[in-house]
C-alpha cells in the first residue's frame, strides 16, 4: 500500500486531525498523510497469513502460490457518478460493493477468493469518516470470505471517488468454470432472484419517502439492500465447479440479457428462456408494476443482481442437486440451450407460446 | 477484459465509426461498444502463453503459477490532473508510464514481471485515436518485458482519465529484495541519474519553446523523455536479487528523499548520503541552475526518476560488480548506512563537511 509523494500528504502546518477520535473529527482525507490513511486500513485487517511473507508496506506484496491449483485474477472498478451516487449510497456500501463485484467474478469461474489489491482515488474533500466507512465495508466482506488485502495504492482524485479492486483466487484445473462449454440440450439455471437490485436503485433514486410506512425492515428495504450490498455467490460457484455440475457459468453483473448472450456466443449455442420461469423478485415485480413497467423486461435487462447464470448437462442433474442442497440461494431452471444459434425469450400470449429475440441490455450510458 | 452493460456501449442509432480507418476517424470512445474497444486492445497483444488457459474475455483470467517461485503483486494508478496533464503528455506516454511505474515496483523487489491487469476509466469524449495510442504505449512496453495482459476492466469516467494497472511477477524465495534488511555499514547505491524527469516535467510545463533551437534530439529532450517514458530498472533489480548483492532495495518513484527515509525506517538504520556523489543529471543541473534552483535539492526531493536505491554489504561488493557489469544504467555509491538512526545529507561547505537532516519530499499536492 503506497502512494506517490505528492498524494494525500499533509500540509505540515495543519494540526494533526488524526489525533482526534474520528467520530469527533470533521477532517478530510486531504489533511491526512498517506501513512495515516494506510494505518486506518491496516488496523482493520487481520494479521498477514503465513503464505504472505511480505504484505502492505513494501514496493509490492509477496505471496506463495497454492500448490496444485490454478490462479484466477480479475479487476473491477466502481466510479462515482457512473456506478454509484454518493447522495444515496453509504460509503460502507461502496466498499462492500467494490469487493463484492470482484468476488462475483471469481464465483463465476468456480474459484475460491484468496487476496485483493485495493486502489483508491480519493477526492481531497472526502471526510475521513466516510473513508473509514468505505474501508470498513470492504474489510468486513473481505474478512467474511477470508480475502487478504495484500496491498494497494492511494491517490488523490481531482474528481470522482474511484475504487478499483483486483482479486486473486484459486481453483483446481478440472474445476474451472468458463462461459464457453455449454452444449445444445444443457439446461439453463439462475441463482436467487432477479430485478431486486434494479428496483432498489429506483427506490433510492425516488427518495426515502418510498421506503417509509412500515415498522422494521420492509420488503422495499430488501430491494435496496440487494442493490447496496450484493452477496457474491461464492459458495455456489465453488460447489458448481468442485463437483463439475455446471458446463458453463457467468455472473449477472451486467444483467440476464447480457449473460445469456455471452454464454451463447462463447459456447456457440442458442438458448430459449421461459419468461414465466424467471425468478423475478416479488417486491421488485410490484414496484415495477406500480410504475407501469413490465417486470420481466426490467428484470432481464437490469444489472447489479450478481447472481450466477449457468448451464447443466441433463445427465449431471444429480450433481446439481448435490451442489444446490443449501437453502440459500434458490436455484431455478429458466431455459435450455439449443443448436439453433438464436437466443430467445419465450412468453405465453393467450393460449400460444411466442418466442422473441431476447431483449438487449442497456445500450446507453447511465 | 469486461465492462458493465452501461459503460462504453454504443448508441445504436449511430453509424459504426470503427468501420473507418482510425487515422481518418474523429470518433470518441463513447461512440464505440465495449467489444470494439476490447478488440482494439486484443489486436495489439501477442497470443496467450501456454500457462494462461483463460485470458481476456471471460469473467476472470486463469493462469498456472510458476513452479518454485513466489509471486509479487503490485498496483499503481495514474490519474489525469494528478499524475499527468494531457495538454503535454502524449497518450502513448501515459500508457507507457502507467505500466512502467508498476514494473519499477517489481524491479525493486527483484521480481521478473509476468502478467498485468489493466483497468481504464475513460472520459466518453476521449478520441479513439488517443485511446489507441495509450494502448499502444502500454502494449509496446509489455511486449518488451514479456508481460502478458491477462485481463482488465473498461469503464466510463465522468471526469479524469485514469489508468490503474496491477502487475504480477515472480521471484525465488531467497532472492526477494525488501526495504527492511539494510544494516549499519552497508553502502548505499543508486542506479542511473537523478533529477532528469523533474527537469523534463518543468520543461514541458514551460512550453515547447524551451526545447527548440537544436537539430536532432537535444539534451533537453532527453530530460523530457525521462519524464514521459521512464525505463523501469527490471534487469538490474532482477540481477541484484538473483546474486544476492543487495541487502535492501526500493524504487525512486517518490524521489530519493522518500527512498532513503523508507529504507532507513524499515531497516532500523540511519544513513549519511554524500551530496557531491549524487549522480544528478547534467542537463537537469544546468536547467535547475538557470532557474535559480539548487540542483541537489531538486534532484533529491523530485520523484518520477524510477531509479533503484539499494544497499550492499561491504563483503558483497564483488557480487555487485557482477550484477553491474552492463553499461546501462550506471551505478553510483552515494552513502553509507549507520547505526545512528538519523538520515543525513553531507555537503562540503568551504573546507568543512556539514551534515544536515535529509530534505523531506514534497508535502503538498501537485
Amino acid at each position: 500500500m503506497r502512494s506517490k509523494r505528492d498524494e494525500l500528504e499533509t500540509i505540515e502546518a495543519q494540526p494533526a486531525p488524526s489525533a482526534l477520535p474520528s467520530s469527533l473529527s470533521s477532517a478530510t482525507v486531504g489533511s491526512l498523510t498517506e501513512r495515516e490513511l494506510i494505518e486506518r486500513i491496516q488496523e482493520r485487517l487481520p494479521p498477514s497469513p503465513d503464505w504472505m511473507p511480505v504484505g502492505i508496506g513494501d514496493d509490492a506484496a509477496v505471496v506463495e502460490p497454492e500448490r496444485n491449483r490454478l490462479e484466477v485474477l480479475t479487476v473491477d472498478a466502481l466510479v462515482e457518478g457512473i456506478h454509484f451516487d454518493r447522495a444515496f449510497t453509504p460509503a460502507e456500501a461502496i466498499g462492500h460493493r467494490a469487493l463484492a463485484v470482484n468476488l462475483s467474478d471469481l464465483a463465476a469461474m468456480g474459484a475460491s477468493p484468496r487476496l485483493a489489491l485495493v486502489s483508491l482515488a480519493l477526492p481531497a474533500t472526502l471526510p475521513c469518516r466516510e473513508f473509514e466507512r468505505l474501508v470498513s465495508g470492504l474489510t468486513s466482506l473481505a474478512t467474511r470470505y477470508k480475502v487478504h488485502v495484500a496491498g494497494g495504492n492511494l491517490t488523490r482524485s481531482p474528481g470522482p471517488l474511484m475504487v478499483d479492486i483486483t482479486v486473486v483466487g484459486t481453483v483446481k484445473r478440472r474445476q474451472v468454470l468458463t462461459r464457453a462449454s455449454a452444449r445444445p440440450g444443457d439446461d439453463v439455471y439462475v441463482t436467487g432472484t432477479l430485478g431486486a437490485a434494479a428496483a432498489g436503485l429506483q427506490m433510492l433514486r425516488a427518495g426515502s419517502g418510498a421506503l417509509n410506512g412500515a415498522a422494521g425492515p420492509s420488503p422495499a428495504e430488501s430491494c435496496v439492500e440487494r442493490y447496496l450490498r450484493p452477496e457474491p455467490r461464492v459458495r455456489v460457484g465453488v460447489l458448481l465447479g468442485r463437483n463439475r455440475a455446471a458446463s458453463a457459468c457467468i455472473d449477472l453483473s451486467d444483467g440476464l440479457a447480457d449473460g445469456v448472450q455471452q454464454i451463447a456466443h462463447a459456447s456457440g449455442v442458442g438458448m430459449i428462456v421461459d419468461a414465466a420461469a424467471l425468478p423475478v423478485d416479488k417486491t421488485a415485480t410490484r414496484w415495477f408494476e406500480s410504475r407501469g413497467e413490465d417486470p420481466i423486461e426490467r428484470a432481464v435487462v437490469s444489472g447489479d443482481d450478481y447472481e450466477l447464470l449457468f448451464t447443466v448437462r441433463p445427465r449431471d442433474r444429480a450433481r446439481l442437486n448435490a451442489a444446490a442442497r443449501h437453502r440459500e440461494p434458490s436455484i431455478t431452471r429458466v431455459g435450455v440451450c439449443t443448436a439453433e444459434r438464436a437466443v430467445l425469450l419465450r412468453r405465453v400470449v393467450g393460449e400460444r407460446t411466442a418466442d422473441a429475440p431476447f431483449p438487449r441490455g442497456y445500450t446507453h450510458f447511465r
